[in-house]
């Protein structure tokens, strides 16, 4: 019998970060090299950006169906950031997780402690901080689409996300994007590892010790 | 400022498992390829084997000497085990932790559940599991050194040792030497990046803020 044979849970792995640290890049690769990583697609009230793609980025729905799905318990967290709500379907991710897969979450400091209050055993959280505050800033105000009004207000946004950082299990400094993916490599695997994840041990332990 | 100007604090590894599970190998492959671990010797009032070393694989001292040691608080933990004490020293644990070094602790259930209950935050625990009954009971018996009632005696001990298994934080299953050392390795450079090792973030988060 070899460890792959052992039943497991999988993890929600959440990771958040202030705008311009480099989280949607490293989720990005996560997804592309690991294949036991489904991303959690939010729903949200917001307009589509042009290069969004509902069903991928976000499903865009209205105000009334979020607030349908909320009295019904359908979303394991929910926040609301610049006057648009944003939250997480709970089915899809029990689904996963009892199925053994991992699950990605791209959420901010609000949703995070939602889910740790709904699914502590379940998640894993590891921020993302920028190498310094000239790089964020100059992270920040590279997107030619925004204008000064909404980099101001996402800068805001930023030292809020960030003085959150010390509620997370994990702290990484981006200061390298190759460095930070292998970093997130060894952290999901060696969750793995972690003896309540592993729901078949004690099957497994009774056949050593029978 | 790169991760490694970080100040942190380090962890007290300990790897457990029944005699025979491949510890004593992985632990030493963790000390050869890990510059930042140290060994924890312990203290004991067993007689030395030809093939130990006085100060390496203990510090073989007298049953008073021992009972000195309890008396003033010295050992981090102390267990007795086939009528002879065993224990760890807490200054030199303490001094390598201060100064980012990790501790690795080969020990067994009884000492693990001590240093849990004096330094939690610190702790990162690992259970090793043999493949499989057989495996185990094979590797148990061909130590031809040992007499058929040390034999007994030992598998008493790795029942006993099992049967702890769940009060670890990760556990391998050693179907391969080199998988389940490099899975060592992935979790001692996770629990790296745990927030609370990282000592000196509240510094480094206090300048991107600002």
């Amino acid at each position: 019998m070899t460890l792959t044979t052992i039943k497991r849970r999988g993890m929600m792995l959440v990771l958040s970060s202030p705008s311009g640290a480099g989280k949607t890049t490293l989720a990005k690769r996560l997804l592309e090299t690991d294949q036991n990583f489904t991303m959690s697609v939010s729903v949200t009230t917001r307009e589509k950006r042009q290069t969004e793609v509902h069903g991928q980025d976000y499903y865009f729905i209205s105000p009334a169906a979020f607030k349908a799905k909320v009295d019904r318990g359908e979303l394991l967290e929910h926040a609301t950031v610049f006057g648009h709500s944003y939250g997480t379907p709970r089915e899809p991710v029990e689904e996963a997780l009892s199925q053994g897969l991992d699950v990605l979450f791209d959420i901010d400091w609000q949703g995070t402690q939602q889910l740790k209050e709904k699914a502590r055993e379940d998640v894993v959280s590891i921020f993302i901080l920028p190498p310094s505050r000239g790089e964020l800033e100059r992270r920040l105000k590279s997107r030619a689409q925004d204008t000064p009004e909404v980099v101001a207000q996402r800068m805001a946004k930023a030292n809020d996300e960030i003085s959150h950082w010390a509620e997370y299990d994990y702290v990484i400094v981006n200061d390298d994007i190759q460095a930070a993916e292998t970093k997130i490599t060894f952290i999901v695997e060696a969750e793995r590892f972690k003896r309540n994840r592993q729901t078949g041990l004690s099957t497994f332990v009774r056949g050593l010790i029978a």
